[in-house]
């Protein structure tokens, strides 16, 4: 019987997400085991094996019929030799999984980073669909990025490209990043920087809104600024308003630099919607001199929840398409 | 007889430069003409064909013996229909110049931007011949850049990747930049910016050694401003250095983006040397996290005078060693 199924393991700090799925990215089946990350690798890695044998088992697939297992996790890694080289959530330092994984199934199995498979997640089964360029943002507790040139996953020297979180877009006066580094793009759009920032606006005695609505200085995340913002508290708005004017400006760089057909954001923040897209959409539109490149769309991730799952798959499946067939 | 020679145009709105060379870019012969760009597009492109017969005589070679014509200048431009959408430098507005000189030779002949073509003679005959991936950058009056990726041109969905220059560095209060947006990189890091910020110090009563060597605030050009840093004025050393951790800021922001093997520059200012070199490393150095690429090698362009001429050769080389060999 062909292949025509494809696995995807998304492997987080907290849970392991895996799914199933034909060719078209629809997901027949999916599971989520807690990773329990503290027993150490080797029961991790079981617990991926044991996913993978139920999603199977949940729709009756033998292993002939699956083509491949894409795992995503995040990153320092090698997607060529498939070893995690440093996952701080998981205690992972060089675990060559791809190996343990095609032991056990031998079949086809991919490794790569959570932004870069996001990236191909959109490309092949989300916003990116019709383009063979996109720049995918994720905006979250962080900041990432993947770059998608050409219809595959743009990585660079040793695979660390699309870092666009520690892009600098504050060389003088930052603050300090959990890179190290001063002014990086994180240090100011992400939802991590958005709630440290309505802390210190209440520090400084303002932003009561946010206070109230978060019992307290310290209970005070992005999510306070937006529904502060909802609401039209201008604290609140006038903090989005700068995380986003910085984030639109970005996006007028990468345009300049990379000249893409679309830029896709996902990510937690990105759920903040118009509240997002419109400045960073005005940002583009005033700040952007090529014509072209002014118009490029600005689209949210259409992947959802299953960013991970189909990035993982999509691995597969684009490995899929470009063998020979047998 | 096979062919062995390739010719390169570097058209600009001063001069143009023609050579003629063998496939490892070895100038055989060179000849410039002034443009004359008032005399209209008919006048320039005749001076154009001019050049390509006299430079092909000037090594007795036959149109046999030439494997093809690279063109390079100021964009945009439209590599693939060969055609220059607007250079007001020559009063050019939509000039299909590559079917003008098809025409008159009958030879492939090849268009490209004036960044890009550097980026290619740098990556074919210059500092980058050992790598497959670079961010070629040009501070010269303004900043430019070209992006080579698996060994070739990376051009973006309309021919515009890789304009590094208008890349906002400065997303609040940065100064205007001739593009007509805020803070991109040329309103910093520029021969233009330098000199201006120079004059900037003197009207508010500062760099009087640069004034002297000068003779007056007008005179001053960065040219001036290296001068007073070579003999250690303070006012002059602070100007550079300020406009190279920008650069620097840049460069380790482009390696998180595009994880590239080397950064090569080049462009008038970076004949500054190690006035340029030093400032810049020592910025990657200090703020570039990822440690491979924190040790990426920031050279110096080595195509010289002759990189607009090696770039439009670099054009043909590139084909004719990708064109199934006749």
């Amino acid at each position: 019987m062909p292949a025509r199924y494809a696995i995807g393991v998304d492997l987080g700090g907290t849970k392991i997400a895996t799914g199933i799925t034909n060719f078209s990215g629809n997901i027949l089946a999916r599971r989520f085991v807690p990773t329990h990350a503290s027993e150490g690798e080797t029961a991790v890695i079981a617990r991926i094996k044991e996913s993978i044998r139920h999603i199977m088992d949940d729709i009756d697939a033998s292993l002939e019929e699956v083509a491949g297992i894409g795992i995503c996790c995040p990153g320092p890694l090698n997607p060529e030799t498939g070893v995690v080289i440093m996952a701080p959530n998981l205690n992972w330092s060089h675990v060559p999984i791809v190996s343990h994984i095609v032991e056990e199934f031998g079949i086809p199995t991919f490794l790569e980073n959570d932004a870069n498979a996001a990236a191909l997640a959109e490309k092949w089964f989300g916003a990116g669909q019709d383009v063979d360029s996109l720049l995918y943002i994720t905006v979250s507790t962080g900041v990432g990025g993947g770059i998608i040139l050409n219809g595959d996953i743009y990585r660079g020297r040793n695979h660390m490209a699309g870092e666009i979180g520690h892009a600098i877009v504050q060389p003088e006066g930052g603050v300090q990043c959990g890179c190290g580094q001063y002014g990086c793009l994180e240090t100011i759009s992400s939802g991590t920087a958005i709630g440290r920032e309505a802390q210190n606006v209440v520090a400084e005695g303002g932003g009561q809104r946010m206070a109230e609505l978060a019992g307290g200085i310290d209970g005070i995340t992005a999510k306070t600024v937006a529904d502060a913002a909802a609401e039209g508290d201008p604290d609140a708005e006038a903090i989005l308003e700068r995380a986003f004017m910085y984030l639109g400006t970005f996006v007028v760089s990468m345009l300049n630099i990379l000249n893409v057909e679309k830029i896709v954001i996902g990510g937690g923040v990105s759920k903040l919607g118009d509240n997002l897209f419109e400045p960073v959409r005005r940002v583009v539109g005033e700040k952007m001199s090529d014509v072209p490149a002014k118009y490029t769309p600005i689209v949210p991730a259409e992947t959802g929840d299953n960013v991970g799952i189909l990035g993982a798959v999509g691995l597969v499946v684009k490995s899929a398409f470009r063998a020979p067939t047998k």
